[in-house]
């Protein structure tokens, strides 16, 4: 058994969003510092951290000075450059490891390692040019989805293909990048598995939240999820293969695809997660901290629920609906602290406890 | 209808203790930052603040400089010098408002306001010197308590006096300060009401909370707590009197006993409150994010209860004890941040949620 981390040891945090912002909240319940290294001024999560570097992941002296200034590293983020992890690695442990970044930042990596684990995925196909693209579409049939390998998130970097004419236009539109073909699942509803391990190599899920996106970017999350008994313990022993396979120490993402027959995995997140929050008014011990016990050696949080939640985000405009959702019964409010609301972005989320 | 503070505003409060570190959370929650004044180095609070001042009460240019660096003024503390709460007052409202304080820090104040209003509490004399003492111990009897009128908490600044004889040397330790005699109370229980007002004087209550002290302490909170329905109304409508009566803006904690025949108000706190920590893990809206709605301008949360808890103080050692606690189910833990574990010291608590 591993001794956790001190009290007053510091976190680092990759991304000061609001992962990392709540992320940097639970550290504080468990009696931890957090360092936040965001290139971007006035971080969401600079706000609630005992220190905050704004620098580029290029900035090897910030980057080095940053790690020595902390006692592990995490992330919010999954799109952190090689090169700054590379640094940061050679003198801090990095949690979840590095097995688990290489594989999310690239969608086919991601894929050629669920399907080796014996989990389904949607068929999917590398596409080097706009040759192979089409004999793909001949193979997979339209509609099917082109997205770039690495760099996508919310529904960017990816264009839907109706039509096989639409071929060479959907290839330009990757802009040279590294694509792969994805072809469309026909699901009943869609699910995610908020799942934990810990260094002792310890697993814990929460109970599978069902979610609704729009316009690609997550609506809900309801808690308890539709579904058989059957279709639970699958999900979750899905998650648990996944996290043994590669050693993973954190919180992860698992988003399912629910058909009339099976489990399929759309995919994997090495962090805290979006469909998780409902965790935070449901649960003793939410997503975040668990993450957070996860990569100081706590023992984890058992996962239980003691209540019935359904999250909602609070998208762009949804803002101005905080007046209103301010005077409802058992809705908690969690805005993130960013000062401009753009179309798309996540301004906040309310969980309201249903039962 | 008062507009709420607008996000991003500064929230200053006065106190970096655990207090304070947890208005702060609930504070970003909302979307506002805060900025802590405290004289003690490495304040607890400053750890999930966006600012700090390390200053003394007495620095002039400090308290200026931070009250014009923030948009209103909350304290988690009632024992704030007058002079500082001068200075603020001049270019930012402080909230809860000066009344408040000026009653919760003398206790015979307090005791006179509160009979004023009609709420009963234990007998109680102002004490100017020994024969009076005497006097009074002839009326009141023993056993009864001297303690200091102003700056007394967690059982310090008061000595029982169990036999007349001991007058002497029971005002010898008052060190020439003001004093008040309080007679004792038997009582059955010793409940809480977290009660909270808003700026256009809606009041709200929690449900009670049923306390128990060890030393002097509080050790642990029970919710709901074991009252008749008309003990529970009158517990609720009594805190609302005191609220009213002061046009009171924030959180209150109220403590009363428990008798055969009635409710006695043992003291009044003008900020969050230790027996309203429950909340966190039992209400969408707990006292600390209450408390910000209240000094902001939000509409408040209504107080709905949707699970039980048991609230228990870690002190001193009991830090030991959280290897043990992190592996219960339904146990919130929150650490406080504090580096050292003194005999006494609050270090954090743990939230079991009961059902």
């Amino acid at each position: 058994m591993t001794e956790p981390l001190a009290p007053g040891a510091v976190i680092g945090i990759l991304g000061g969003g609001q992962l990392g912002r709540m992320l940097s909240v639970a550290a504080s319940r468990l009696g931890y510092r957090t360092h936040i290294f965001e290139p971007a001024g006035n971080p969401p999560a600079g706000q609630v951290a005992d220190r905050v570097t704004t620098a580029s992941y290029d900035d090897k002296a910030a980057i080095l000075a940053f790690a020595e200034a902390v006692d592990v590293v995490t992330y919010e983020f999954e799109n952190v450059p090689t090169s700054a992890l590379d640094l940061i690695e050679s003198i801090r442990p990095i949690r979840p490891g590095r097995k688990a970044l290489a594989i999310s930042q690239d969608r086919l990596t991601e894929k050629d390692f669920l399907s080796l684990l014996g989990l389904k995925t949607a068929q999917y196909a590398d596409i080097p040019d706009v040759q192979t693209l089409r004999d793909y579409l001949d193979n997979i049939g339209t509609p099917a989805i082109l997205k770039t390998r690495r760099l996508g998130y919310d529904g960017k970097g990816q264009v839907v293909i109706r039509d096989p004419a639409e071929a060479e236009a959907a290839f330009a539109d990757m802009k040279g990048a590294p694509a792969i073909l994805e072809g469309f699942v026909t699901f009943q509803r869609e699910v995610s598995v908020i799942a934990a391990r810990s260094i002792s190599g310890e697993v814990v899920a929460y109970d599978p939240g069902e979610n609704v996106h729009v316009d690609g970017i997550l609506r809900t999350t309801t808690v308890p999820a539709s579904l058989s008994n059957a279709q639970l313990t699958d999900a979750v022993l899905m998650a648990g293969k996944v996290l043994n396979a590669i050693d993973y120490v954190g919180v992860m993402g698992i988003e399912l695809f629910v058909t009339a027959n099976s489990l399929i995995v759309n995919e994997i997140a090495p962090r805290v997660h979006n469909s998780g929050h409902w965790t935070q008014n449901g649960c003793a011990v939410d997503q975040f901290e668990q993450h957070i016990r996860a990569v100081t050696g706590w023992p984890l949080g058992d996962g239980q629920r003691y209540a019935d939640v359904v999250m909602e985000n609070l998208i762009g405009d949804d803002i101005t609906r905080i007046p209103d959702l301010a005077k409802q019964t058992n809705t908690a409010i969690h805005l993130y602290g960013k000062a401009e609301a753009r179309p798309g972005r996540k301004m906040g989320h309310v969980n309201r406890v249903t039962r």
